[in-house]
């Protein structure tokens, strides 16, 4: 039996419609690929100052030149100096993997490997991916 | 002795000049006087989904209504999801205290009391307080 044209292309914009209220509704709020970590460090309280100039340079240098590179916001502990934690925000996987074969990566790892006491990587989630710093 | 107006306008015009020379060589890049801490959190794991709905109007209402609140961008552990880490960026001092008394934080300060089983307050130094999150 053929339907007849109109009847058809009603029935074909119906369907797009409710496959696109229903796909729409079903899922969650979109949630960005962020990669997002806590690393906390603990550095050698004799070396903190040349430790902090390297990181700055690293950090100053991945976030000018690197778009998936969303922030390394580092904090040094007030009572326990030589204690910091970074929030690193990368984009997605890919990004960070980038980031761990850049030059100002690789110059920061090995310009600090003596001066790194402790590492510990924490992978987190954030409770709002689209938070940012004012 | 009458200085010729000529020189006391010279001279007066070198003094500002080595004065401003003088005054900016000698600071420091100026720093700006946020309060930056983060805030470590064990949250009773029964009532997680709670504690995030509570904590997630909250850091809303505040960053939608306070200017001086910069962030507070809390991450929860992969591996331990009760766990969780609130970098706070405060503009200064005030906007905190003015901070605690809204509306918001006092709701969700009371509606969380139950619910959490440790509070770690840290003050630190950020290493670039002007950095963002793109």
């Amino acid at each position: 039996m053929r339907i007849p044209p109109l009847f058809s292309r009603s029935a074909l914009l119906l369907a797009v419609a409710a496959t696109a209220v229903i796909g729409w509704s079903a899922q969650p709020k979109a949630q960005k690929p962020q990669k997002v970590r806590l690393a906390r460090i603990v550095v050698d309280s004799t070396q903190l100052a040349s430790y902090k100039a390297l990181l700055k340079e690293g950090v100053e240098a991945a976030m000018r030149t690197e778009p998936g590179v969303l922030s390394l916001y580092a904090v040094f502990e007030k009572k326990r100096p030589n204690h910091l934690t970074i929030l690193e925000v990368y984009a997605n996987e890919a990004a960070y993997q980038a980031h761990l074969k850049t030059p100002h990566f690789l110059k920061y790892k090995k310009g600090t490997q003596a001066m790194v006491q402790e590492l510990e990587l924490v992978d987190t989630d954030p409770l709002i991916p689209e938070l940012k710093i004012k």
